[in-house]
This record gives C-alpha cells, structure tokens and sequence, in this order.
C-alpha cells in the first residue's frame, strides 16, 4: 500500500486550555505522516524543489472523532489515493494504547512549476517515476 | 449579517521556506475570526464554559486559492451559517490590498456539555438568545 | 526613543491546559514588535534581505513575571537599546487593563552577509542610515 | 546523570523563509527534552498537577550558534542542573550526523502550590523524593 505513518507523543504544548490537543495543531500531524511518505519514494519538499516543482496543499480536510490529551502515543496514517492530476492523500489517526479513531483528513496538492509558476495539469513525470507507476 | 472580521498582517513566524504562509497557520486565522464573532453576540470560548458547554470542532476544511505572503494585511470573515444543531462557520480570506482571494473554508462545532461530557443534539438555549433568535 | 509596540489579543491558541500563554509563544509576541519598530525605520526582513544581510538572532532571554490569558490585551514593546556591532532589543510586556508587567526580555542579532554567508563584526552601513545615526 | 534527551527531526512547518528552524521554535525543542526527563522520574505535568504543584517557567536564555534546516536529525539533551529552591535546567541541541552545536539553554521553573497559587521558597518533598536526593 501507499503509505507511511509516525507516531507522535502528544506535546504539552499542542494542548489548550481544554487539556485536548488544539484542532489546528493536527494539519501538523498530517505533514508529518506525509512527508514521511515522501521521504521513503524519495521525493520530499527538497527534491520536489530540486526537480523543478513545488506541490503546495490546494484542500484540506479534518474531522474530528475524538480527543487527544497530553503525554498520549498517537498513531498518523497518511495514504496516498490519488496521483495523475494532483497527489491526494487520506488520513486517520489512532490512539496507540486503545486503537480508538481520533481523526481522520484529507489533502490535495498540485504541481506548480518552479520556473513558470503555473500549475501542472497533470503530475511531473519524476514524481510517477518515483511513485513507480511510469 | 451574522460575520466578524479580523484583520491579520502576516508575521514572519507564519511564513515556511517557500516564502507564503505555511497551510496549516490559516486555521489560526479562522478561529480569530470565529472567536470575533463571538465576542460580539457575548458567548466568548469563557462565556460558553461559564454557561456549563464547550463546543469543540468537529469538522473543519481549507481550500487555497493564492498564498500570503510576509508583512501583507489579510482580512478574514467569519460567518455563522448554521446554528440549530451545531455552529457552522463560512470563512473567506481576502488580500486587503488587492482585494484577491486567498482562502475558503468551513467549520463546524458542536455542543458538548461540561457536566456529563455528553455531545448536544439541539443549540443550548443560551447560545439561540445570544444570537436573538429565541 | 528607539522603540515601537504592538497591543496582542491572547488568542485562544496561544493558551495552554493551565489556561496561560504558553511559555514559548512569548517569542512571537517580541518579534512582532521588533518587526513593527524594524518596519517603522524602513529595514523590514525583505528590505534586509534586499540589502544584501540576513540578521539571525544569536541570544534571546524571556523572564516570566506574571501569566496572560485568553482575551486579555497585552502591549508589547521593543526597545533598540545596542546597534554598533548587533541589534540589541531590550522587551517589556504589560497587560493592557492594568499595566502590570507580565514579561521581560532581550533579543541580540547579527548582520550576516547574504553572499558570502560570513557574520559581519560591524552593523552594515545601510543599517546605521537607517537608524539616523550616519 | 540526572539529563534526557529527545531526536527531533526538524518539520517542514517549522523552517521560516531563511530555510531555517524559526528561532522560537528551540523553545519546544527544549520542552520535549525537559518533558522526557520529567517523564524519566516520574514526575510530569499530570503527576505535578496531581501532587498539588505547577511550575511554570520564570527565565529561559536561548544562545544560538549554528543553525537546523528541514529534515535534518537534531539531539536535545536537558540535563537538571539545580533543584532545590527552583528547577533549573541547561540544554544542548546538537546535530545527529556531525556532533555539531547548534544551540545552547537554560530554563527555570519554580513550584506554586495549586491551592494557594503562592510560589514556594523550596522545592516540595515530593519533587526531592522522585529526584532521589530526600
């Protein structure tokens, strides 16, 4: 499968005054799962930028199960589940210690060509290449 | 209407490598909007725990349109689109110079009470007075 | 006087499980101020960096005298206090409603040229224009 | 040696527009390490908490010497330097693949009781016991 996950213990200071982890604080952890990714087919933000592009995040979405507190392992799947237009990844993060769902996101990202600055219609042949579809 | 405004002008903490504001700090931007809003109709994030609810978010989603970039003013809208059973807000990020669109998105929170933990199916009562429509 | 200020409202994502300002957001709050005096004489980040220098802080210190919390307005000032061979500001955070200091601090940086990636022993030229002093 | 350490691998999020780790971040670099350590004796925030004390920071110095950029592996070491009217820790962060220094630190945090909100002149029992020096 196309994935990769890491696991986070939570920080103190990712939790608000709710003694939860603050909503915002889990695009962090969906970069982390990503980039994660990225890393293992050899094509993180680095060699994007080496090859020409950059693929910013163009949509991002989170829905939030459950609540994570302060000390606990979390657990942060990021999948990839589309790749010819823009990369797509899924996410779900778990409670290691009960398996329980927390939460569970999207993101997309194009292509955008670092000399022209256009978007890239379809995905840059290194990445399929890298993704080893091509 | 029922909206907030906020106006932000970016700081250099909020900026990545690629020289815009990094994807993840726009959700910051929603909530001070949001928490605006708020503010105004007197149910502020102390006000709701005063009142026995807190109202954490359950959804939440980003599109990106352009990106901002260091020391630009960004305004960001906040408007209540949605109140019966849960708070849903509308965002929209403009550039204050250009007047271009920068980012959209949605949240949505729900009622949870602070005595038994247990989410809320229907508004509290005072959250409908403080937006005058009871 | 060198000096500028900024008036922060404590957002609710600055604030920790003990319902303070976290300890290490204070850092944001003296760039703000030091970009806002920077900006004032004309030699922001981007002008630096035009100008050919970087300037990294090399030494900061934060002394915590008392806590912020969500909503209340705090001012924060910077005070230029060394520019011969670094910028040297001095920080004084005071809560707004009843001028009680809440942090003080120093920050301590130095020119770096852009080309040769060298610290520069003296503050560039453009720097002292800048600053009315040559 | 009463010290911890923590391998952070630096986060895209948190590298600026110069390509490196944004200076305010090493303050949670050095919060993950001190964590650990408190974690190690058994005594963290929750257990602080439990046993009727917080400790918030009163002074942290941060001295910059060399700087981290995406990806790179980084080395935290908090090492407990004084316990007995305050807990007062120094920090290196150094990188993983040469040894080299890149930052240096010092934190002080002092117990407050939880009932009274009064700081306390010495270190409680407690903290001494989970040291092993009582």
């Amino acid at each position: 499968m196309r994935q990769a996950e890491v696991i986070v213990e939570v920080p103190f200071f990712d939790v608000d005054a709710m003694e939860i982890v603050w909503h915002g604080h889990y695009v962090k952890y969906f970069e982390l799962a990503r980039c994660e990714f990225l890393k293992q087919i050899n094509y993180d933000y680095l060699q994007m930028a080496e090859s020409g592009y950059g693929f910013p995040i163009v949509d991002i979405r989170l829905k939030y199960v459950a609540s994570a507190t302060f000390g606990s392992a979390i657990r942060v799947v990021a999948e990839l589940v589309e790749w010819d237009c823009y990369l797509k990844f899924h996410y779900i993060i778990t409670d290691v210690a009960s398996g329980k769902v927390l939460t569970k996101g999207m993101s997309k990202q194009v292509a955008v060509s670092r000399e022209t600055g256009e978007m890239c219609y379809e995905s840059p042949e290194i990445l399929l290449h890298r993704l080893g579809v091509k």
